[in-house]
């Protein structure tokens, strides 16, 4: 096996920072030594096969997007990214591992689900991916499929409070998933919004001519967030289950977690770039049709209420634990145009998983968050949640070779033509600019990304078997 | 210099855990490798000086004890163990560094009170040591002083709002001594009790016949420790300060700390070991004078209230951060019975700098933290909060050889005759049995603690100076 | 028309209470005069027909009983009062309106429902009594029936967030009512607590084997009840409707009404007696079948937990603005004896209606509430709350001389065989005993009871009309 | 005696409106009875001595005023309303009570300080007065006064958390003083702001040449508020002690006082018109020296922060339970131009002891509160909570006859020149317009305000002895 040595870089983790260098013995990470250390003797840089200079950058462990919905049939239409384009772009951003959702529909059975995205992501992908597991209908058969998830490496599964008739499940169906993922272990996750009440307001707009993209977001009151969110945790409360929920958007849904959390509750939540960055008034409300780009759920919110400050405090302090992309693009044409006329019909999704990584380090350019505090919500903590560290995560001995080396020097535009390997149609980041970039990216030991050049390969991508949560407080 | 490698052990980080062997060169540690690990074909073991085996145990970084008052004159006597005596019983107990308090008392100048701690620690200590500073008296001069503080290693000053007439800080003082900590990046330590409410209770009680130690957990009630947590907390918000709150017993004042750190400020809460077990019940309210073992300030809670109960949780969520000790030891005979038919006679203060690792490491055992939380909390925490992260802390290349060899498969009773070496004719803590053990301790490469042996020599330990704390949210 | 006036006694009021006599014309009251007074030479109780004297007595307005259901079909059977007896025990015990629940049943036409009420009631009644309306059917055709409800005289609406598949109501109805409630002023009122979730509980502690009385109390968890009084709450923060919430028994629930109170919302929460003095260890859990006496829905809750306390005291604080009864009797032979062996099939319900005055006088004796508030639970906020203000609720000219004299050094003890007059084999107050005693009764004018008399007759009852609320905040 | 019967008016109470005529028989009402009624033949306009016609206008129970300084010695200078011209000015304005407050200044004994005020007071005013006693040094002479002041009619104290050397009390005091409090019955007023502090944050402005009145209200900053308020309820919740806060105007400190009554406290809290009304930006922040006018302590709070609205909101949710003035005048030339170059100089006080009734109701009609909660929060809680209820607060028989007629189609224009009778160069309401107007004024049944003409007297108002509080929860 190749050997590669990182020199010269300041290894970055969830706590601090040191001058260190990194060895990687094939596959995977073998030694952290003191900079230029001549360990007993053994010159380092001139024994293995590739030296890697990281002198005045970060070396980071691998960004791991937790939320992504590759190929996602949505709406009449599927998300754009295949997970080969989709992983490719998460590899020019310095994501090293994606978990993606393998949906069980209605009716069908969990684990020919499951099968059907491993056919989808086999072979595809340029870097390692998981699968949580949606189960859009809950009944006997698929809880008791559930007994048999973690053994197939998916410990978590994901259930939706919102899109009745589509993925939607009733608080009996959530209690009974609840108290499974309370006996199994396995980490319920909420998509967290009062589908029921949601519909009718939308169907109320639409009656009423209000049929453009900024009335996604009016009918998707935060009310409606903060009431679910408040219900997922109170059934939470009874069953005794961890609760994990996905894109956070409103101010009052972080409340609500906090103050389970302070109550003791095993209670987390992730928010996504779109809700530290994008707002209801300036991108749902663009002129035109233009909103569509950022049609997502839950929605956008108002910057006159103050959601994105207080979003990126909670992430500051822990009241919100990571943040993932929930990457779903679509192109305008052909796709997010089928809600021309009926806000209601654009499929929902935005396109962000190349872009995580930068777009929070500019939250430490920006002084939002920490360095040590980057990392921990882009790699650390994700890896922890779901039962994927100590492989991935962080940069130690036994870890896979999952690493970024990112330079603070650099810079990065974001937007078609420049930077964007989505297979997208248009951005909805245009225009942002980072200070900071990519340089180098390492899968499992294998450079994938190097300055500007994509060294990997299809396939290079392997399935990852995750265990139980090892974030539980 | 001499070349030391641990092998065979589970590292424990503050975030997770890994097969690891860890080689130290000299004081310092200079790499971490996969376990057998032959580098680029080197045999490890072979090379070095030392093989300390670790199989089956744990590997961490070694305690930091943020809170010690050695040789402290307190109410006409002085803390029972002196740095040679004190530094030693902590690193029996697996913990290779303290953050004493040097004092200013009223009227002196700051740094003639900084000098007489170096004099009296020089020379005497087994483990490195650090300083916080104690202004007792807030005035132009003091003021001033404190902006020379950092540059002497201390970066953290301590303030009383109990205590009139002897550190007692009034609002005004407090509000100054903030500015400047806003100013400094000066971490503003704070011991949160109303004293002056507290001593008319205290002058009450005592009128009232109520002379026993129980009253003084009477007379400090929860109220006045809320009161002026929240205080502290309302003019840090106001200046801008960094706050640390010491000692924190009262869920009331743990409840404070919470909804300020969601509001977004940087708040900080330590607890100590007797809050976690100790009660006002069970123990300030033993049989006749007995109770003067356990009189400390702020003082044991009430069980029935839940205090306890309620500590633990919150170390588990994080509202409160880190555990020190406050160690500050008093004999029975000459030195508690002062306060014989007088509680508010009986010197303040408990003994626990050897058995902080055990007593959480008991909370492992017990269910109520994680073990990577028990790192978190005794070591990794108290070395970012206070500027010590990277030398120590946390186990990797470049940082300081404190490591401990923990046995989870050992046993530790706790008591006078058994593992007791503080210098004290009594132990707080007798008859506490702890289900692991601290086999070995090395200070800066060197082992001081091995299978129940001391092999250090006073003057081992090291001054060591902080920076600013890398904890901030 | 026939003259009344009482003398010699003290009116107590929401705000305080004076010595004056009350002058009664026909059936309202016509003047407050200063005790013995001699208007401009007139000698009043010479003038007068009646002369009732009061010395030593409080006067205060007739009690009113929001919440009653008397002969509701309910599991099969039907609570064994009808409008007849039910009004008759309450005359008895100092109540002089209920208001009841007419029901619109699932496919039922809500006026067919109202007018099937009014048959029950119409010239039954001993008292005067109005209508909520429970629309247990939330559609297009109910909505708009709403429209024409305060015409009736009936200016409220029930629904239910419990009893899937009976009265159920998911949250689009829960919004579309709502907003009609937004628009027309109508007080929503809600049974909260999650039913679908319930059901789950119940149907697997039942094939536990868990069938026994005090498993209503366990599957009817509090979680359930504070998380769809939270549900109701933030609909009506969308919508901009007035909630009341009926029966509230758990802390939390309450906790859930005082913060959105806090925060501005017209939110309003009732509780019973029920949930004042009773619990799930000693009622529901007592020995045998026993506890299917106190089976209603909500639960009695855990005194362990503190939930009666609290109760207490958040009517105390106006965090609970009201008490009703929630009457709703059955025998335990023939109804309460259909659970048997199964405890989702006990009939819900407890009657209280008689004793409703009394107990809450009790509050007084025992330092819980003050005289004052105890009118304004028990008469004056129930009229405001429900538009019957002016009318009923208050003494003072123009109002209905609805009026009860009521002796605190009389005394009275609760149970069979005693002051029981509800129609059931049993009473879930036996051996109660209040410090006090309702020794007069004057409904519109006329004594109905006087000193352990019945004086009234069947239909001396009139419906009233009500208004909308006069309680908004 | 002289007999008056007001006719054809609604009665207005804090719980509801009637129609209504009211009797007065010399100083008392003696009689509310329907319109129009001819009691027992009696034609009561006929046989009385004066009738008053109120048709169309609303009767309310007159204005309390319980925070007033007639007199008032303030920094060099003295507050420039008398008794005389004060309460003349009050009755202008419908208030027919105020409660003014003695000074215990340094050193004095608690009852010369009370004879003092009973001098300025007797036979100078135009309505009735009561009297608080400001404790402005608590010591074991005053403390034991204090036992002695619900004799004299004086049922609360005031304690000043601010003016250290002045009126300033510390903990230890107020801890004392508090637990009088709870052992007598007398109420605690408190002056919370944390003087200590804001006279640091008062010296370093000026030291940096911010001189002008509106770093008066950046000095005081809400957070020293919020602290002290926070600060007296724990101490109150230590002794037991009833609590109200005065003038509060920070919507921090209205949290914490919602929090401690929702905790079951006695704890209650009073706003002034200001605090409704006006702002630190366009008050305090008006060009040149034009702000002194506003300047009062606690000052005006920023419009953009949110105070007003909230502070309207607590109003109304009873968070807040009343409306004083803390009248306070000095006049521009003279008074509060000795601040000229040093806002610490200028007198702090404003003027509006003749606009209470009016600036509240113009919340009614601006849909801010209801017509009863503006009796409610003027009159009859003024009363309940200083013990005059009965006597004051209410129109019932038995109660003087203490009566505002109030037009609501009349207007007020309210400034210099038009309705001002305060003994002030300028008004701080200068072209406020209000939509109502006080018709008629009755003390003690003389009318002394008819249409805009003053028919009252120098000495006709007396000095009225109070009972506790009978507002406690």
């Amino acid at each position: 096996m190749t050997t590669t040595l990182i020199t010269g870089g300041t290894v970055v983790t969830a706590t601090g920072r040191s001058k260190a260098d990194v060895l990687i013995d094939g596959e995977t990470i073998v030694a952290v030594v003191a900079p230029g250390s001549q360990l007993l003797g053994t010159d380092l840089p001139a024994g293995v096969d590739t030296v890697i200079d990281a002198t005045g950058k970060y070396v980071i462990p691998g960004g791991i997007d937790a939320h992504t919905h590759m190929e996602l049939p949505f709406g009449g239409t599927a998300a754009s990214d295949t997970f080969e384009t989709g992983t490719r772009a998460a590899a020019w951003g310095g994501t090293t591992t994606i978990i993606d959702f393998a949906v069980q529909t209605y009716g069908q059975r969990v684990f020919d689900g499951l099968a059907t995205w491993h056919q989808k992501a086999a072979g595809n992908c340029a870097i390692d991916y998981a699968f949580h597991q949606i189960i859009g209908d809950v009944n006997a058969d698929s809880l008791q499929a559930m007994d048999g998830l973690l053994a197939e490496g998916v410990s978590s599964f994901k259930l939706f409070m919102a899109y009745p008739g589509v993925f939607y499940s009733d608080d009996a169906q959530i209690l009974r998933a609840m108290q499974k993922s309370a006996e199994t272990g396995l980490m319920t996750m909420m998509h967290a919004e009062n589908g029921p009440a949601i519909d009718v307001l939308v169907e109320q707009l639409l009656a009423q001519g209000k049929t453009d993209p900024y009335y996604h977001g009016v009918a998707r009151a935060w009310q409606m967030e903060e009431e679910a969110t408040h219900r997922a945790i109170m059934i939470a409360n009874l069953t005794g289950a961890p609760l994990y929920v996905v894109h956070v958007s409103a101010k009052q849904a972080v409340e609500q977690l906090a103050a389970a959390r302070d109550n003791g509750q095993n209670v987390f939540g992730e928010t996504c770039p779109q809700y530290l960055y994008l707002s209801l008034e300036e991108n749902l409300g663009a002129p035109g049709f233009e909103g569509a780009k950022w049609v997502c759920s839950t929605p956008l919110r108002s910057r006159a209420e103050g959601h994105q400050d207080h979003m990126w405090q909670s992430l500051r302090t822990n009241d919100i634990q990571m943040v993932s992309t929930d990457h779903c693009p679509f192109c305008m044409k052909g796709q997010k145009d089928l809600g021309l006329g009926n806000f209601s019909k654009i499929p929902n999704g935005i396109g962000s998983v190349e872009h995580r990584m930068d777009l929070l380090y500019q939250g430490v350019v920006n002084g939002r968050i920490s360095l040590e505090r980057w990392v921990e919500i882009t790699s650390t903590t994700p890896a922890r949640m779901f039962g994927l560290y100590g492989k991935k995560g962080v940069i130690q001995p036994g870890a896979d070779g999952d690493i970024v080396i990112y330079d603070p020097n650099g810079h990065t535009s974001i937007g078609m033509g420049k930077t964007h390997h989505m297979n997208m149609d248009h951005s909805a980041w245009e225009g942002y600019e980072i200070d900071g970039h990519v340089d180098t990216v390492l899968s499992r030991g294998k450079v994938v990304i190097d300055h500007n050049e994509y060294l990997g390969a299809k396939g290079d991508g392997q399935f990852v078997k995750r265990g139980l949560s090892q974030y539980l407080i």
